[in-house]
């Protein structure tokens, strides 16, 4: 855990505050926490600079996830340019994202900053893949990737420029893809676990990223941006945009009727979604129950369109198909609004009822095991896996020589992001607390600290302990209780509190939180008279050793950290 | 220098070429070898996607770089934003560059992608520096830079979006700025020395950047953009646009002279540089020549223009000082041009001689010791260090509270850059040769290959060597001969050839260079037969170990390439 060095490495204080420390904490967001204490600074809406003490906790979730994906993954890292040419993005029809950030060089040529660079990583690969033979191949790369936010917020949670994890997979077959998708939800679970932080996966909507099949990585938190629904029987977790659910009883539904028109894909068949208006409508639940036979060029055109577009001489109109979706919330004496065609053939009219295709509520029943029911919960969205499919390979031509000797055969590919700075905003969020950051062992920018008042003392103990991950560096003006309060408000696990009181005893408070394991008790139990191991306070938890026993003692501490 | 792992990382052939590696080396450019080798692949003019091989070696520039900047320039890393806004660029004057990638974003804000960050780190650090005592100070970072080179060349050495090390010091008196300038070359001097490739430093011109003192780093190259004159006697070493010489003889020109015109900074002289037309004129040492009194804004502004900022009433004229100032290689018969103003007092000019205001030729006297010849040799910059003075914390009004209470002091600031992909180019560059490249195993992107055909006895040395270091996996097509013509042209310092001729015994074969030491051998003089250990060859060199002693055996040989 602690990496020792001959040279210490000192935290500057100059990005310290120096105000008192409970005015700062008190009720401060947590992005302006990071700017008091001197992890960040925005530099303007949705741009941060990273401060040395940001930075240090950057790297480790960065190490974390290179590590995992090295070694659990198998992948091979690799670093694209930021510069993306715009007729890559022209073929994938994602020049005209909104978010996108552009620019022309001297000679007009124009480029996106990458959002995420599923058309680079096509592009470069196809040229290295020949063969079914090349494959499974899973590659990732650790940059910066800029989404002009038009309302960036929460800080790191939601930036314009923010580091991010995406890997991509290449397959040869979809049951190869599906295989990768798997051990990388694998690679997912190990690297949270590492993390730390209790965390959630979900099913979830794929979105306008495309592809099939999806899964999200959240921590649980009442101020996310997201909702999950848990099921309390199964345990089923979904994103609400992709979770089925039904009520306790159908057709009780008395009120009015919203209704969304939709076209099939060979726009003969009108399909009508009927559903309770005080309920939300969701879209893909919707398609789902005509086997995905929807024209989703026309999904935000509005009824008015689709109905335009049904347009025919009223004698074709009478013999084309009209399909009724039926919430099945809603029952015959609901409030329906009128129908708009008048003309049609009652033997031309299709029903579909008994299905869902609103967004689930809490409290009604888990449409995945039917018996449980399911709990909201807001959550933060720190991870997602998706299977793409053909999506991408198809429009960027991403073709091998398949087993049946097909040279023609479509790459199967898959995504997977983890946004590394994103990890630490909300790593951040759902860990503080009244005294500020209580960053787990794997995160903390400092995973010790030294309070003290005399530098003689603090530089022996340094020694001793001997690591790059010791905070020593305070504003000589802060006392010794500032000094721990603001090792605590940084969130720094353990600190090691240094006088002539105690001398050659130290006291080390505990700051961290134990978040699963409580291994550290076994062994006090059996070294605590070897060691000299002392538990002088329980509330907040101090220790008392001799300095020659420090090293070691922090080491069992930081272990369940 | 091997890091043992249990876990080790393969090298997927899937970027290595398939074709004959003799036609692919012969004759190519080394940014073509890098793409033919799979380290990169250019994406766009000046832009380049980083593969496994290529990302490892620029990792390992990265981790030198970063390991002595902490320990050896006390400097802290921090990573700031790429997107700086327009405001703080026009604070500096350095809008207008015509290399400035610009953009918009939604809301029409306007943003560069930063080249350097002089702006937004003196604007940051002006936040939490409020007095002498928070200086000296270093902050650095290593991240992506963007230059919109009109004609990006030579791949990695003049590229649109480069890795720089780019570092900011701030100091509270010139003296302390002097010291961390000093110390900053010698941290320099490590870094150069760490990546073991001989290389020079020379004093340079301070250019666009501004600033009173530089230094730059080289390695000297025949196929190198910049020139280097290094004196034979006294080997003071500069760039030529800094390098001070003179003639064996003075006044020996009696060919066309030419005249470069400036104003003094209060325009009331007019100053005419005469030099030998068939030599180029340089600015710094001329402007040097009159103590700096020069309007740098005239600099571009060609002879009318200076002429006709200089233009006033002819009774005025008449009064105004004209300072004639003569390089040495002219003589009173030189062929002079006309003097462009007709009325002046004799009284008013005044003329300094003896002065040399010429870029400096191969052969003349060094202007420093004033004993030894100039030798003029090609070079490539890699390096550069610039005491800046106040040129960006006055413009930024970056002020501190200094000894005598002053709170309106200026900064003395510092930066320091080191190109880190320009690095990787020109190392490949200078030290490749006919059979591909050569890296010292400071840059390698593999310390040791494992070339066999036995799938088994690979697996069992690379268990045996157990490091993250080491190459093993090729096409499988690749027969044995080829395996180890791919390992030396990708430059892997050391290849292992495993068969069952000597089995289990293995060969080690040496590709990489001895840069000073060659500490194995008395290594090999006491341990040869405690490690059976012997030379079978020695052009190329090759060494034979058992497979049990090949870990240390490696350790020994790695130590000196």
């Amino acid at each position: 855990m602690l990496r020792p060095r001959v040279t210490l490495r000192f935290y500057h204080s100059v990005f310290q505050p120096k105000a008192l420390l409970d005015d700062i904490i008190k009720g401060t967001a947590t992005h302006e926490l990071f700017q008091e204490l001197g992890f960040l600074k925005q530099s303007q809406s949705g741009l941060v600079h990273w401060l040395p003490a940001g930075l240090r906790s950057l790297n480790k979730v960065k190490g974390i996830v290179r590590r995992r994906m090295n070694q659990d993954g198998d992948a091979m890292e690799v670093s694209l340019s930021t510069l993306s040419p715009r007729f890559l993005w022209e073929k994938t029809n994602r020049w005209a994202g909104k978010e996108l950030f552009k620019l022309k060089d001297a000679k007009k040529s124009e480029y996106c900053l990458t959002p995420t660079c599923e058309e680079d990583i096509t592009t470069l690969m196809n040229t290295y893949i020949n063969s079914y033979k090349d494959m499974p191949l899973t590659v990732y790369q650790i940059t910066r990737k800029y989404r002009d936010e038009l309302r960036p917020r929460g800080g790191l949670l939601r930036g314009r420029e923010f580091l991010m994890k995406d890997a991509y997979s290449f397959a040869s077959t979809e049951q190869e893809a599906m295989q990768i998708f798997q051990k990388m939800n694998t690679v997912y679970d190990k690297i949270f676990q590492d993390l730390k932080v209790p965390f959630v996966s979900a099913w979830a909507d794929t979105g306008d990223i495309g592809g099939d099949l999806s899964k999200e990585y959240h921590y649980l938190h009442e101020g996310g941006e997201d909702t999950l629904m848990i099921c309390d029987h199964c345990n089923e977790t979904s994103n609400v945009e992709k979770c089925e659910s039904f009520p306790e009883e159908v057709g009780l539904h008395n009120g009015d009727v919203s209704v969304q028109y939709a076209l099939s894909k060979d726009h003969n068949t009108l399909i009508c979604f009927y559903y309770p208006k005080d309920r939300q409508f969701n879209w893909n639940m919707a398609v789902s129950t005509v086997d995905g036979d929807v024209d989703v060029e026309l999904k935000y055109a509005g009824n008015d369109s689709v109905l335009q577009a049904f347009q025919r001489p009223d004698d074709e109109i009478m013999f084309s198909r009209i399909l009724r979706v039926m919430d099945c919330r809603l029952n015959s004496r609901s409030n329906f609004p009128d129908f708009p065609l008048t003309k049609f053939l009652k033997n031309n009219f299709g029903q579909l009822d008994e299905v869902s295709i609103v967004a689930a509520e809490q409290g009604e029943i888990c449409g995945s095991c039917e018996e449980g029911h399911l709990q909201a919960h807001r959550s933060i969205e720190v991870g997602h896996t998706f299977h793409l499919g053909t999506r991408y390979s198809e429009s960027l031509g991403a073709k091998f020589t398949d087993r049946d000797n097909n040279s023609n055969a479509i790459m199967q590919m898959g995504c997977y992001g983890v946004g590394i700075s994103r990890l630490v905003g909300a790593i951040a969020e759902v860990t503080r607390d009244e005294q500020g950051f209580r960053w787990p062992s794997s995160v903390a920018p400092y995973l010790v600290s030294i309070c003290g008042k005399d530098e003689k003392l603090i530089d022996e103990v340094a020694q001793c302990i001997g690591s790059e991950e010791v905070l020593t560096s305070f504003n000589p003006k802060l006392g010794l209780g500032a000094r721990i309060k603001l090792s605590h408000a940084m969130g720094v696990p353990l600190a090691v509190i240094v006088g002539p009181k105690n001398w050659p005893k130290v006291e080390i408070e505990i700051r961290g939180k134990r978040w699963a394991s409580n291994s550290w008790r076994e062994q006090f139990g059996s070294l605590q008279e070897a060691y000299d191991w002392q538990i002088v306070s329980s509330a907040p938890e101090k220790h008392l050793v001799p300095v020659k026993n420090l090293a070691r003692v922090i080491e069992i501490l930081l272990a369940d950290l």
